[in-house]
């Protein structure tokens, strides 16, 4: 059976689409005037391969994740060694990537990531979540974000470079950053753990910065649609790179399971931190990998 | 070795990024101006595993591709038969996906993608293609498309559900569109040939419409920054899944390795035709594969 | 925690070895004096990449099933390309294989590849077969088959090169092919429907040969530690690429899960029935995936 | 164009298979008489994935090499959670593996898998090594292993559990071993280097022992048919898990490259030592990966 092409172009229903219900008309055009200068930024960190070569342990990762790894199915070596070109000259490279975004790489969370008991968000039976994928809250259902961004450069006030690993933003320091928060927006919050892979493996694995519970709590209370951060979990870990918080106040239940907030993880902040800006347009659109729990994503930052 | 951090942040430089760099502050504060309704629509089609389900037959691609493969490493269904959730409570589902994006999901062609000769794009060498990945011209270098997009609605000015396979769209169709190409813009255009994978996968491989050489040329004169399509392969395709134009007349040649213009394929324009609406901002940011080829990605109008 | 290495040479306890455990000293040594040529058949199929050249679709497989793909990391190209050798002149080709044995090359079914109802064979909970892999009856737990080989030339029998995709091989036939078989041994069956690849996928797709549930029964009745067969599933396919045998009858019920013998499909016979040898030492040893559910695999004939 | 199916049985030619050549109807059935207990030993080690689960850090493998990756597509797990049963009852597990042999797990390498200059073993052109696999001397033409193998318990000569990473097993440590070795055989040599697992990765890969060049030429000058060694590398290795020798004297160049002498590495040989045989029928089937470099493998000693 066919399926109906005109459901290939629908999102997921309102009651799997938490959070990002706060997207409107209104929030999108509010969204779009926040673009003042033209300014584009990418905030993701490089995919870069498990490969024979030596490179793949120098972007940021959590240890122990399978690393992506990318391959050639054809490429410019292959010519110079002989294959022909096709029909009249036409010459071609054609690759493939296997990737598992989690903890690997700049991507954003489904509802459906993670859970307690046995309903996702929104009470959907996490029973549907199945080999063949999550019949329920994947990230095909989540759709574009397009929203208003707001910085919270904890860094910044704090007068250091990054936060320390055992550092967990509280509600206080949200409210310090001084910045204005409206429904529909995504908090964007930047520690600078990322510059610790500078040091090597071991420092960026010591133990990651993240926002409180009480931090968790007092974005969700101001609706915003989703949380990104630049570290690995939204919230700290702790040297065996897991979070310490009891079951209710852990950053993924109050977020993303309690008030479906999808979860942006492992951006790249620094030059948006560099730029000074505090509000933008904000667009992030995952893959539409059917029952994916999550996808690996390109935020973007129009200044 | 470790990368310097302060280079994550950086696309390539302006001699990798061909009509790219028609992007400017001007250009980006047009595109955000575009945005009048505050509507969003992703214009990606799903991504479908070719597992043992017999679902991944009814997403378009073409034949003989590799399919994309959707794994969860854990799910809900592994609570159900007895895992032990995490610490005090916490469950998770957490996947794998591998993906050739040419030919089976909406994706965008880096420059490097094909060529003629011993040279990529603005003569840069193709030996530099390797296993590695492409260390010209690759995804990686690309960074986000944030421009106008203006959509050429082929099918709605003839008055047809879908263009016929061996239709081949000429200047004179885009004129007639009569839409404003300004430089900078993406030009999107519709040929409505994924509807007819409704009728089976031996409908959609009996050939496709697509851009004629000189439309190509038209395109590529007007300064766009890149060009997207809903077929597979921008050009039109013969049965056998081949362009038929010479190498000077490959819309390939003319568009990406002459131009440099960036292409974007099997998009699902449906919903965007249905709206009537000729500029709008147009985002696609791909994912920053190091040396990739090609990136899946969800195009974003916002309109 | 550190698994303890002196269990890395340990399989399976004998409950979930199933039809294995008839394999003694005895049957062995057996086995060995079947060697009285010294020729050695590999019994495999070629494992043919999914990769964009045109060759996947050339190797027997079951329609939809997803192709191996087999990927270079590093090769002769990308040093013809310029990459330069390691050390004083080492260069090194790479690669990796993406693999679902199951309908797409020769390989070995373990225990937990089928059951009915709550429990895999020998009364092992099905709820252990997870994400994570299958806690119980895993191919890990199977560990390699030396026995003696018996061949049931079954087209040769007939007087036909093939037998045809409605034929199924009853008791009848497997007596008349007047082969003695012993407890512990192998019995590979030939249907001869490989060759039928030759005239294109879709005759290989009409369906194909096998097993009856007859059959099945009188080789369970006789003890074979397994059966091996060059069709897709022991049993015969209708033209949907299903078995048309009710549960009771089912071949993988039959000889799997009820009676624990270990399955090998899709091998290649045409030597080994040219050898015109009825007994032989037959070797399989299946890769010690964890929690595997099934191994590709390389049988071997010692005639 | 369809392959011709009475290809599929044959093997490389004998310029592409080395050392495989001196196998004979008398070498195997000499290697057949060895089997004198019906004994029967698997080689090689657990293949574990690199998931979610902690357990991949906890089989031996080469630091930063790609972990093997297992997924299941359907699982008991599914079916607790409400997935139906195939027709009447049946259910059943699908999985898929990700596996880069090399660094690994247990394997055999290819003749391509190393080389100097533009030639491949025996002259064959290196640029025939391209991603689309292996023209020459690939894993798909090297044919199953049977034949006599020989065990060389270098710590056992020494008095010691295992070697230590610096030593260097010498020609005069094969002699001292005091085992026949003849034309045809092959050479299993044990440094027991596995065992150091169980102190954790960091000890694995503080270097490995392993065959000297003199040592290699000594085995390549009795005409074995291969070299299979429980270390990594055949060579040893330093802490940096680079072999330390000069080209010429490499034991890749020396075995594999001059004399065409497969590799089989990454063995686990404890019970095999435990067995206090020095000579036994040792079967290793390479999976038919075309133009594969190495292929995971499980070798058989049957004593």
């Amino acid at each position: 059976m066919l399926d109906e092409p005109n459901n290939w172009g629908r999102w997921g229903a309102a009651d799997e689409r938490g959070a990002l219900n706060l997207l409107t008309p209104e929030t999108v055009l509010a969204a779009a005037s926040c673009v003042r200068e033209g300014r584009v930024l990418g905030l993701s960190l490089p995919i870069r391969g498990a490969t024979s070569s030596p490179a793949p342990t120098t972007v940021p990762h959590l240890r122990g994740r399978p690393l992506p790894q990318h391959f050639m199915s054809v490429d410019g070596g292959d010519y110079a060694a002989g294959t022909r070109a096709i029909g009249a000259g036409l010459k071609m490279a054609d690759d493939a990537l296997v990737v598992t975004p989690h903890g690997t790489t700049t991507h954003m969370d489904a509802l459906c990531h993670m859970w307690s008991g046995d309903e996702l968000y929104n009470g959907h039976p996490a029973d549907r979540v199945r080999s063949y994928g999550a019949g329920r809250c994947g990230i095909d259902k989540a759709g574009p974000v397009v929203a208003r961004g707001v910085l919270f450069d904890v860094p910044r006030l704090r007068g250091v470079e990054h936060l320390a690993a055992t550092d967990r933003i509280t509600p206080e320091d949200l409210e310090a950053c001084g910045v204005e928060l409206r429904p529909g927006d995504v908090a964007v919050v930047r520690t600078g753990w990322p510059l610790t892979w500078a040091d090597g493996p071991d420092a960026y694995w010591s133990g990651q910065p993240g926002l409180s519970a009480g931090a968790g709590r007092w974005l969700a209370a101001r609706d915003v649609c989703a949380v990104a951060s630049d570290n690995a979990a939204i919230g700290g870990l702790n040297e065996r790179q897991l979070a310490d918080e009891e079951l209710a106040d852990d950053l993924h239940m109050i977020l993303l399971w309690r008030h479906g907030v999808p979860l942006l993880e492992m951006l790249w902040l620094e030059e948006l931190a560099a730029a000074s800006r505090t509000d933008f347009l904000f667009v992030a659109a995952p893959l539409r990998i059917e029952g994916g729990t999550a996808s690996p994503v390109t935020p973007v930052a129009v200044l």
